[in-house]
C-alpha cells in the first residue's frame, strides 16, 4: 500500500471501525499494511480500503506480529485483555474504550486540547469519551480565554454511540411502529424510537452514570484543570448519528458574547453556527458525517455571574472516536 | 347533559382541544352544555363527548352567548382577540396560550402549586407553559422543603407541543425516510425526524428563546419567588408525546437524597420513579397519556453546594395543558 505504518484495527467491523477506514482514506494516512481484526463471528467478511478488499481476521494473541500501530475500538474488556499484549509486542496502541483513560501512565488526548501530552506515552494512548470530546471542542477554547470553572450540561446522544446493533434496533423499532408490529428492545432497556432514555452507561452509587462523570473526570485530565466541576445528565435520543450537548458554563473572568464568538470562530475543528433568527444553529443531522463540531445558541447565562450558555453538536463517530484516534496517530 | 357549566372549547379540534374532551369525561367534570369552537375550516367536523356527537362551530363574536366557562387552546392571537370579549360577556376563561400569563391582573395557576391565586381572577385565568408545568411539579415541593434559588435545565420536548400538524410532520418524515422519499419540513425549520432542534418558540435579543424564559418568569409568578433564576435550553426531539427536563437545582438549605425522595414521593400529581439500577426512571413514552408527571434520576449535584440533579417527564398535553386547565376550572 506504500510507505507508512503497519496498521491493525481491532473491532474493524463495528461502527467506529468502519469510520476509521474512511477517515484514514480521507486524510491519506500513511498505511503500509492493514490488518482488520474482529471477533470470530465476523471472519469471512471483508472490508474495502483504498480500492482493496481486506479480509477480516479473528483477533488472537498472535494478531500483532509485524504491526506498528493499532487502533482499538472494541470496548473495555477487549482493550484490557489485548492492548497490553500489543504494547509488549512494541505496537503503539490508540484505544477508544474507557479502560485506560484515567490511568495516570496513559495520555488521554484531544489534539486540539492537549497535543503535548501524547509525548509521554509508553505505547498506549487513550481516546476520550465521545460526548466529552464534542463538548471540549467548544469548552477548551473558552477556558483558555475566560478560565473555566464549572459546567451544567445535558446531552442528546445518538444511537450510533452504542454501536451498529443499536442503529439496527432504532431502525427495526421505527419499522415495527410503522407496520403495527410488536416493538422489541434488546440493546436498550426500553424502546428508543420516539422516546428519550436518561440512561447512558451504568449507574454509580451516587446516582450519576459513568458516562455522566466523564466530562468532569476526563475534562480535568485533558485541560489540566483539577478543580473543574461538571454536573451532567446523559440522555439517549432517537437520532442515528451525532451527539449534542446543552451547556451552562461558569468562568473565572467576565465573558461577553462578542469575545466568546471571536474565540469560538477561531477554534480549530469547530464551526460557529450562530444566527438563530435565520434558523441557523447546530443540529445533529447537520453535523453527521462532518469532521468539524459545531457550536451555536450562544447567550450570556441568565443564572450565572460569569456564565455562557451554548449548544454543541458533533459527529461522535468522527471527532468523538475515529477522527480523534487518527489525529492522535498523526501527532506521533 | 345534566347539571353543571355551560362550557365552550376554543380550538376544540387541536391536540389540546381533543385532550380537554377526554379529561372532562374522565374527571366527570360537570357539563350542562358544550360548544366546540374552531376555525371555519373545521366546520363540518364533529367530535364525540360522552357518547354524543357534537358539531364543530366557527368561532365568532357571538360564540359565547349562554356560555359560563370557556377553555381557550387556540394560540395567543385568538386569545388576545376573543378572550376579552368572552370575559365581557361574563364567561370565565381559562386560557392555555402565553398571551396573558405575565399580566399582573391575570392569575397564572398550577393547582398543586398556587391554588389560592385563582381567587383573585376577574374572569380570566392563565394556564402555564407546558415545560414549566412539568418542571414545577417536582421543583415546587422541593422549594417548599429546601428553598429553591436557581436551576439549570435542558428540555426534551415532544412534537405534540407544536400541535396536530407537527405530529403529522414527524409521521410523514419518518414514512418518507423509510421509503426513500424526499423529506419535507414545513412546521419546523429543519427536519425533526432523527434530529434535535435547539429552537422552541421565537428568539429574543438575549439569544434565549421565549420558551426558555418561561420557567424563570412563570416560575417566579406561581411560586411567589421573585429572585428565582433559571437558565434553560429548550430542544425539540422526535418524540410524539410528553416532555422531559434535565435539571440541576440549587437550594438555600442543605438537601439529602432521602429527604428529597420523601418530599417527592408525597407530592400531589407526581410519581417518584427512581430505581435506576433496575432500569426504572421516567421516560416520555411511559408518561404519555398519564395524568401524573414522573420524577427520577435523583442525585446530589456534583457542581452545586446545596444542589440536586433530577429528571422529570410529563404528558404536556395533560399536565402541561388540558388536565391543568380542567383542574383550574375545578378550583372555581
Amino acid at each position: 500500500m506504500g510507505k507508512g505504518y503497519h496498521v491493525a484495527i481491532v473491532g474493524a467491523t463495528g461502527a467506529v471501525g468502519i469510520e476509521l477506514l474512511r477517515v484514514m482514506e480521507r486524510r491519506e494516512f500513511p498505511v503500509a499494511s492493514l490488518r482488520l481484526l474482529a471477533s470470530p463471528k465476523s471472519v469471512g467478511r471483508s472490508l474495502r480500503f483504498r480500492a482493496q478488499e481486506i479480509a477480516v481476521e479473528a483477533l488472537d494473541e498472535n494478531s500483532f506480529a509485524g504491526t506498528g500501530l493499532a487502533f482499538f475500538s472494541a470496548g473495555s474488556n477487549i482493550a484490557r485483555e489485548f492492548a497490553p499484549r500489543a504494547q509488549k509486542a512494541g505496537v503503539v496502541v490508540v484505544d477508544n474504550s474507557s479502560a485506560f483513560r484515567m490511568d495516570e501512565a496513559v495520555p488521554l488526548v484531544i489534539p486540539e486540547v492537549n497535543p503535548d501530552d501524547v509525548r509521554a506515552h509508553r505505547g498506549l494512548i487513550a481516546n476520550p469519551n465521545c460526548t466529552t470530546a464534542v463538548a471540549l471542542m467548544a469548552l477548551f477554547p473558552l477556558h483558555r480565554a475566560f478560565g473555566l470553572q464549572r459546567v451544567f450540561a445535558a446531552s442528546y446522544q445518538a444511537v450510533s454511540g452504542s454501536g451498529s446493533r443499536a442503529i439496527e434496533e432504532l431502525r427495526n423499532q421505527i419499522d415495527a411502529a410503522s407496520n403495527g408490529r410488536e416493538i422489541r428492545a434488546e440493546v436498550y432497556p426500553h424502546q428508543i424510537a420516539f422516546n428519550a432514555l436518561p440512561h447512558v452507561d451504568s449507574f454509580l452509587a451516587t446516582g450519576y452514570t459513568r458516562e455522566e462523570m466523564k466530562l468532569q473526570n476526563e475534562g480535568r485530565k485533558m485541560m489540566h484543570l483539577p478543580e473543574f466541576r461538571a454536573s451532567v445528565t446523559c440522555v439517549r435520543i432517537p437520532v442515528y448519528r451525532a451527539h449534542s450537548v446543552a451547556i451552562s458554563a461558569e468562568f473565572a473572568r467576565p465573558v461577553s458574547i462578542d469575545a466568546a464568538r471571536d474565540v469560538l470562530a477561531k477554534a480549530p475543528g469547530l464551526d460557529l453556527v450562530d444566527e438563530p433568527t435565520a434558523n441557523r444553529y447546530p443540529t445533529p443531522l447537520e453535523c453527521a458525517g462532518k469532521d468539524n463540531c459545531q457550536v451555536g445558541r450562544l447567550r450570556i447565562d441568565s443564572a450565572l455571574e460569569n456564565g455562557l450558555s451554548l449548544w454543541v453538536s458533533g459527529d461522535q463517530l468522527l471527532k468523538g472516536a475515529a477522527l480523534n484516534a487518527v489525529q492522535i496517530a498523526e501527532l506521533l
